[in-house]
């Protein structure tokens, strides 16, 4: 499943890309007026293989919720029992992302991929085919009851690692198949910034120092541990970047793993992936790892205030559309992004020409 | 009219802040994690004077529209008709402001305060008093057919330019009285980032060279002529930043002027207006000079390409929401901001707290 999803997914298409070139001269504004929008634009129709690309509707959030056995070495100062307490809190929709979800029009799926703990009883399991932005649903998909602590021994074994990756394409191609036009990609799991950390060290060759953070914030003595754990899960592990599963299995998270699977998935469907923060490109990086024309399908919805969030989206070369500072996760990031990506869709399908409206060029 | 204006702006309720802060902090969510949302749901709380801050619902787009003496000099590629031509594209719902406006359930009303030429027959003039976002609407309200030539004489006479001030509180209100919960700013001008840039130059104190920009897309000898323009403008005035009708009637627009009135129309009932780009930013310097507490009703949308917006917002201590390297006016950049203006005030009204969910704090 994970090579024949690899081998659809294709460069972009550059006929046409120069038809949404071609037509962002014709429309009534200054040539390059709006920007970051126009080459977003032009992009999306070398995605979709057509000018002007779909307007990505209707938009799917997915939550892939895990847990971390590094959590014992006291990275984060949350209980482990909160990513559990937080899917409650994302099916009885009083999470931010449930707000800026139901704003943006968005669904949202929490994908338990090994959280460790209880979930909350009841979890309103729905009909996975329904894409109701009112109604958010659980899927169930549990690999293993948490990670192993990296600092000791591999996270998960290559086995559970492309189960991982594997859900994550299921999903997409659900989600998908279900309608959705654009996914946005969200995380929870207490503890899941510092495999971040390591797996875009492990991809980019950056210093520990660059790809560790204060996640939900820690203070200065967990700070400088925390990359301590990340120094040291690197030194043992010596990850291959040319070998992203095995990156996944030593050093990642099940919910870093299915968004890989996910953006793989996204990309052989030719279907656009709105990234949300620091989980997120660390995930990005895997995917590209495992195919590099995935990278086509990705859009940075923000710079999350993770450092290495920035060091990830510069090996990407992507720009992110948000820049405010944002920590949280969630995919809360990707969905104050998605008008924005929206926009720059739309300006393609609705906005007149000069010929059209009348109006004199200069 | 506008001293009543100006002694009806207060400054920020500061138990009301303190409510957002305290509430803020018992959301679920890691302290601090939304970034700059959580201080810009405190200022707004600020504004309106009750925590949570209304939602910013319905949304309306102010384009006002004039031309421009100073147009003569060259200072643009664009032939003056365009201002109108656009115009007519404005109420047929083509320009990209329509598109945007259309995506973010915003009515667009465009004012006439100083068109040169004439505009397009049966502009579909409509009720004021709708805000529907589906049918733009034209207000006519010249002042007069476009302003003087500034490096000639003074653009406007002070009547001139508080009569377009004025047109703007009454704009404000008439559309806050239509129930309008946030004002964007929109401008249309051919040649109008010229007097922007000596505006932004008179009340900052800044060079000509840091204040004026390309605008919709001006050749290096056009750029090095508007300079040239621009500083040309400011020996001849010496505008006296201390009297900003005498500003704006010297060197100003009447779109500029209007502007302003808008944003102290807006202050003065406690109601949010975002920003556009350069012309709302210069037009906002304005509205500071009459008065300094209006600033605690701006908020910026996105920083302008255009190098004098930077200069402006540093100016105003404004951190803008959107950077993507717009410039194409019309009320475009703050119509992409007003999700994520929207989604910051969301959070106080729909996140769940700790408490109530029954999440565990660190």
């Amino acid at each position: 499943m994970l090579e024949t999803t690899i081998a659809a997914i294709r460069a972009a298409d550059e006929a046409a890309m120069a038809a949404a070139r071609e037509l962002q001269g014709r429309l009534t504004k200054p040539a390059g007026s709006l920007g970051a929008l126009e080459e977003l634009s032009v992009r999306l129709a070398g995605l979709a293989g057509v000018c002007p690309p779909p307007l990505p509707e209707p938009a799917a959030v997915a939550i892939f919720a895990g847990d971390h056995g590094v959590h014992a070495q006291g990275v984060s100062p949350w209980p482990q029992e909160v990513t559990a307490q937080m899917i409650g809190n994302f099916l009885a929709g009083g999470a931010v992302v449930n707000a800026f979800a139901r704003q943006a029009g968005a669904s949202v799926t929490v994908v338990d991929v090994g959280v460790a703990t209880p979930l909350p009883a009841d979890p309103a399991v729905l009909d996975p085919a329904v894409l109701d932005p009112a109604v958010p649903r659980l899927v169930v998909a549990s690999v293993r009851r948490g990670t192993r602590d990296l600092t000791m021994t591999a996270a998960l074994t290559r086995d559970e690692a492309l189960a991982a990756v594997q859900t994550g394409i299921r999903i997409a191609d659900e989600l998908i198949d279900a309608g959705a036009g654009i996914l946005l990609t969200g995380d929870m799991g207490i503890g899941n910034t510092t495999p971040a950390a390591v797996l875009i060290a492990a991809f980019t060759g950056a210093d520990p120092l660059d790809t560790t953070g204060r996640g939900t914030g820690v203070d200065d003595p967990t700070y400088a541990h925390k990359v301590a754990v990340v120094r040291a899960a690197l030194a043992r592990h010596t990850p291959d970047p040319a070998d992203p599963l095995g990156v996944l299995a030593a050093v990642g998270g099940l919910e870093h793993a299915a968004l890989a699977g996910l953006i793989l998935g996204a990309a052989a469907r030719r279907t656009p992936v709105l990234l949300d923060g620091v989980i997120a490109v660390s995930a990005a990086l895997a995917a590209a790892a495992f195919a590099p024309a995935a990278v086509g399908a990705m859009v940075a919805g923000h710079r999350s205030a993770e450092p290495g969030a920035t060091v990830a989206l510069r090996h990407l070369g992507l720009d992110p559309l948000i820049d405010l500072g944002l920590r949280l996760g969630e995919g809360t990031g990707a969905l104050l992004a998605l008008p924005v990506f929206t926009g720059a869709v739309r300006v393609l399908h609705e906005v007149a020409t000069f010929d059209s409206a009348g109006v004199a060029e200069k």
